[in-house]
């Protein structure tokens, strides 16, 4: 979800906690931002809150007694977990529907055990004991996929485990003069960070997911953080994998490049856990950059703002965090910030004939004579430059948006992020086809968009959506919008940029990856996962 | 091969013209050239010249006349060519082992036939025609393979043909806002520059086999151009690949970036022919550089060249082609220079104290600022400045060293090249490891070495190997000094930075993937290729 709604984070366990345990803190809304939303979207009818877990009847383990004890004997009694509030807690990520769903927890799939294994062999045997006892693996890092890619698909199987992988938590190796750290798979963002900061190194990988979402994850999925423009996506930084498989151990990545035939690296990564358990993933490190610059400008229109976005990173000028919002995003920012600020803004941009302002966040990690030449670029475009504080402002808020979703549920509103990337001369009729069907599967809704990737021959366009819940049906009215929504994407652009395909959109990934596509996935599972237990109906698998 | 023995360039069509009717010259051995090689390591044994085709029995073609008419029907009767010198033509490619089965053509691989379609619909009907009659397909562009990449090796089926990509010669499309250019599979390296040059656009991707090879070979080989640095590895620059399949055609790439699943570009970049034939490549270009400057420097000994061209790769100064040489080949660079010139330089090497000097060659396009910052490095490396000469020297016999490799063998030289890739800490070491291991599989052989790709987390290791041939065992002698090299790399490097894997480097194509890893690459052709009619016997496939 998009930062715009930052506002006045509180302390809301109660929200979240009892299905994540270890959930960051939820957000409330401010009474001016319901009314603004109650204003542009409603009326809202006010939802159902979500369930304690307390309250969930959880259906009972289907893990049969002999696969629980050859389990037990791999991680031990306190790794192998089949409580119904450590079961619920793993049932699933952090998407709309998987929201939805701890509101109205009818059929709600929950995984029979937690099994929690202590490093990379554990998990390999892990994996071997589910496939001589035909259970179903889901490897579960930080539960934050937005797209059913942790859901406890059970496939054909009887019973399936959440493979939860918090334990392997190390920092393996650090080789600064290659810049390449090994770190275990369960390591989440902050603390790669805090365990590469005594070597004066960072990873560099920020994506909204950070707090939570682990390396393995971003392996797995083919993330990208908001510094991509700076540190490229995660799949540039992993120069080797290490994976447990139904077919044994495997390990990939010797070398910066090579040519020894198909780099299988790229199989491995983003192949969502349906291929192996990533157990252990081998990074690009850089130096902890001297200084951290955030700052914002207005830029004259969607149409101009493209054209900068473009003019920067086709000159390797655009700035480690490069983000433009469109003409309603940046109306939105505007009108939940409120006040005399705003009022000051609005009349300080329509003096300099900025009629339809969309919002440039730039953060520079160090880069000095780079900013001087994008700014060169930013001034011949006529843009008004904000200075440091909406930069700022960004970058307080840059990973709470997913926490106020919960909120946002509560007052009745469906909420909702879908993303894609095209190439720069398609762009623009990628993104009116995608407002124009969401605009017809959806009444009233707000639309906001941004430009948070850009890569030389193209762009990601990330879309928030806000709409008033139907009350009747609100599972009916997420699965219209995204049906109309991903075939507007599909032929015109991916179906994924950076979250991936999970459940949610693999019945598009066919169209993108053709017939021969698909079958060579199946083939490779084959290969690796012969009884596919591995993450079942993921990837379409 | 090397740069390095660049010296007077003649015209010779005889050397090569019978076996390759599209090759470029041929260039002769100075006299002192071949004194300092004997001196070196010698005594030489001339050889059988190669042989012109005309006296080379070619084996009757065992393609079937039912599969030959039906080839026919779709391309026409002169689109198959069955006559000797035609099938002698695509008879392997440019490797040591290929130039010496010229001399000694026991038991060669000619095609069958050569099949020459015309777009890239008629690929995929040629692909199936060759599935409905069980013949081998082996797509063959520029055939300047050094791996045996193109060996006309039947596997299992009783006729194999060269499936010759020259007429898919076209520039499809180009997008100058995307920066994006859809090329045919056979457009050749300086076709491609002269197609983009109204568009002011260019390619960038310069390897060593520019002049003849092939864009949908680039893609097929993950080649690394000698402007690696700047513009990066054929691979990414490739947005999209069509391929024509025996399971049908299949496209892929429609975004910049995606988290669509696994990236399956990358697994038909690389797969050598095995998975498909690359129809189509979607390429990034970019606007052609205002100027070039090449230039050169001594650096104080390998320790500190390779310490230097870490701090240029990790702190984004490296120049777009930046090469630097070893101390042996820097030696014989300037021994084959010979001369005034020479010897004035070793006086002002000298001078300036540098007793091991390692040649830096720098290749900027535009790019001023990087320059003056990568000055600041070299100066602080005590780095000797030799101006542009040398820069311009190496630029003018860029694509020349295959060229000379004819020569050489008529002069009795065994000459042979191996190139690797690993992290910078384990780079000396490698380093170390192969020499010691062609030291001790061959008698007083001369060893260079250069690194002409480097990454931030290591660099790729490039080897010109000159010795005495055995003229009782000139195959056995390759054999054994292959095998030793081959071995010391693996484990600590990759088989193959940019020269691919073809038939040489198969046997040890295991040790980097794993048995997973074969097995998952055995699994993708399956499912493209059933009946294993493309490229057999490469990738070990």
């Amino acid at each position: 979800m998009c930062h715009t709604l930052v506002v006045n984070e509180t302390v809301d366990h109660r929200l979240r906690s009892a299905w994540t345990p270890e959930a960051g803190h939820a957000a409330a809304l401010p009474p001016h931002a319901l009314r603004w939303l109650a204003d542009r979207i409603g009326p809202l009818t006010p939802s159902t809150p979500a369930a304690p877990s307390s309250a969930i009847a959880v259906p009972p383990s289907e893990l049969a007694p002999e696969a629980k004890a050859a389990l037990v004997e791999v991680v031990g009694a306190d790794g192998v977990l089949d409580e119904g509030s450590e079961r619920l807690g793993r049932a699933g990520g952090l998407s709309y529907l998987d929201l939805l769903r701890r509101r109205f927890p009818d059929g709600l799939a929950v995984p029979d055990a937690v099994v929690v294994p202590a490093d990379p062999d554990a998990v390999q045997r892990v994996v071997d004991v589910c496939v001589a006892h035909d259970v179903g693996v889901v490897p579960f890092g930080g539960g934050t996929s937005v797209v059913g890619g942790v859901a406890a698909l059970r496939g054909d199987k009887k019973a399936v485990i959440a493979l939860d992988l918090h334990r392997l938590d190390r920092l393996v190796s650090v080789d600064p003069t290659s810049r390449l750290a090994v770190f275990q798979a369960g390591v989440r963002g902050p603390a790669a960070h805090r365990l590469l900061a005594p070597h004066g190194l960072t990873l560099g990988h920020v994506p909204q997911s950070f707090e939570r979402a682990t390396l393995g994850g971003f392996a797995a999925t083919r993330s990208a953080g908001q510094a991509s423009s700076g540190y490229g996506r995660f799949e540039d930084m992993v120069q080797g994998v290490r994976l447990a498989t139904p077919s044994g151990p495997w390990r990939l990545g010797v070398a910066p490049a090579s040519a020894a035939g198909p780099d299988l690296r790229a199989l491995a990564v983003g192949s969502e856990g349906t291929l192996g358990v990533i157990t252990e993933v081998t990074v690009r490190v850089r130096p902890v950059p001297e200084r951290e610059r955030y700052e914002g400008f207005v830029l004259r229109g969607w149409h101009d703002a493209m054209h900068v976005v473009r003019t920067l990173a086709q000159n390797g000028l655009a700035a480690d965090v490069t983000r433009v919002s469109d003409v309603d995003e940046t109306e939105v920012t505007l009108a939940l910030k409120g006040g005399v600020v705003t009022g000051a803004l609005r009349r300080y941009l329509s003096a300099r004939r900025v009629h339809e302002p969309c919002l440039l966040i730039l953060g520079w990690y160090g880069r000095a004579p780079q900013r001087a030449r994008a700014l060169k670029v930013l001034r011949a475009a006529g843009a008004v430059s904000l200075g440091r504080a909406p930069g700022e402002a960004w970058r307080h808020g840059r990973f709470s948006g997913p926490r106020q979703r919960d909120a946002l549920l509560d007052a009745g509103v469906c909420v909702e992020t879908l993303e894609t990337a095209t190439q720069w001369s398609r762009l623009a009729e990628l993104y009116d086809a995608v407002r124009s069907a969401l605009r017809g599967a959806l009444d009233r809704p707000v639309i906001m968009c941004h430009i948070s990737h850009a890569y030389e021959t193209g762009a990601s366009l990330y879309f928030t959506v806000l709409a008033a819940r139907d009350p009747d049906d609100p599972f009916g009215q997420w699965e219209r919008a995204k049906r109309a929504a991903s075939e507007a994407i599909s032929g015109r652009g991916t179906i994924s940029h950076h979250h991936a395909v999970g459940v949610d959109h693999a019945p598009y990934l066919r169209a993108e990856i053709g017939d021969v596509g698909m079958s060579v996935l199946a083939a490779a599972k084959n290969a690796t996962d012969p009884s596919g237990v591995l993450n079942p109906g993921k990837l379409g698998l």
